[in-house]
């Protein structure tokens, strides 16, 4: 839009738009699997593709932080990690609490990629008083009933519910009314909550649901190769059966 | 670009642009809900609010998709379901196995979102003994030198990985040269596969570092509030605390 007098987009660091802090976890990703190859820069097209994003959107989501890159260098790896692992806010230490201690709660109890983002597990929590006591991931969980007075002490302001569906609604009653203010939710149930307190519903099967898209175009593909059809006059080439970047495991984004 | 000469895009089913089909899964998350709450029709400005994502580009989504809504009515809730289940794949049974039952193996095998979509779960595999023969989620573990065998099997093409990291590249190769194309990866480690074959890493962190961004911006808010700073002319107003949708788990997205 070019009717307002100031062109210059909105770069305050509280205006960064949300679809762009949904990207910076994928440049981040991308970014510390490059760190731990000790690959020191990276253009932006290697990272946007990396990431999954088009090289444009990753250009325009790092002028929000201020960071530009130079020319026929591309980014610093170690300093772009820095920058937007401070943007997301993850240099700072975040105790969270894991409630219900299942099989789910103790895989993410025992999770490495919390610990290495800021994100500290300071107490696991369960109704089930035969688990309180006992010892998951080094951590001892503790019986519901503690729940306000662990929330307190530790200053927890994040909490991940890993309850049943059933229980998952009273838990995140008494997390909010103790304070916290950000829910992760894996229990397979719609949370209501009051104003101020942010949910994210994880839903464990968004991945497969995209391999499942392309197992299905490459089951097509592999039944009409035999019979090649003419693209017409201005078709799109067909996409390639593979569409990963160049670390093999994030695929790339066509430009919509 | 007004270059080209023919001005329609392309619209064929196999040419969706890889960022909508990463899209689809979020639109039927969000669908889903409106479905189990018996919503029978929604408009593209509340389920774009929904799942995350501008408007303009929802509707951009579903034209690939050749669904176009009802002008004052909006879309029908149960056959978008159907559409964009059926474009992802879901329509049809697709066999899993995972390999690695740990705690979250043993989550993944019990976690009822996969059934939902279309992924049974024909084997759970691994590589202890003692596990063997054990019943998880009401299936047998199976030891992992019958991994090729039940991949023959069982027509499998999709494999999720739940096994540490030290041991993921050697059971992903296994998996491939029995056969299988489509890898979900939960291990920390990057996987290196050939030509032809996709996988996706998942990253359990992520969520949690959207959240943390808002709760650094919630925290500089309130520190704030007892003093405002006047906006500039022409500034943005500031962004609300609280950046959900009407169904109070997914965050609304900024127009970039």
């Amino acid at each position: 839009m070019a009717t307002g007098r100031n062109h210059r987009p909105a770069t305050r660091s509280r205006g960064i738009p949300e679809a762009t802090v949904a990207r910076l976890p994928l440049y981040l990703r991308a970014l510390t699997a490059l760190s731990e190859r000790s690959v020191p820069t990276v253009s932006s097209e290697e990272l946007a593709s990396a990431a999954g994003v088009n090289s444009a959107k990753l250009r325009k989501d790092f002028s929000y932080l201020g960071s530009y890159g130079t020319r026929g260098v591309g980014y610093d790896v170690e300093y772009l990690v820095y920058q937007i692992s401070r943007e997301l806010g993850l240099t700072q230490d975040w105790p969270v609490v894991i409630v219900g201690i299942g099989n789910l709660g103790a895989a993410l109890a025992n999770y490495g990629g919390f610990a290495s983002r800021g994100f500290r597990v300071a107490a696991l929590i369960d109704a089930d008083p035969a688990l309180a006591g006992r010892q998951v991931a080094g951590i001892g969980v503790r019986h519901v009933d503690e729940l306000e007075s662990i929330i307190e002490t530790n200053g927890v302001s994040i909490g991940v519910i890993t309850t049943p569906g059933g229980a998952a609604q009273q838990v995140c009653d008494r997390l909010v009314a103790a304070g916290v203010t950000s829910i992760l939710n894996f229990a397979p149930t719609v949370l209501t909550v009051p104003d101020g307190v942010d949910v994210r519903k994880v839903d464990l099967s968004i991945e497969l649901q995209i391999l499942a898209f392309h197992e299905q175009r490459k089951a097509a593909e592999s039944l009409t190769q035999d019979v090649p059809e003419p693209l017409a006059p201005g078709a799109a080439a067909p996409a390639p059966g593979r569409d990963q970047g160049p670390d093999g495991d994030i695929p790339a984004v066509m430009p919509a």
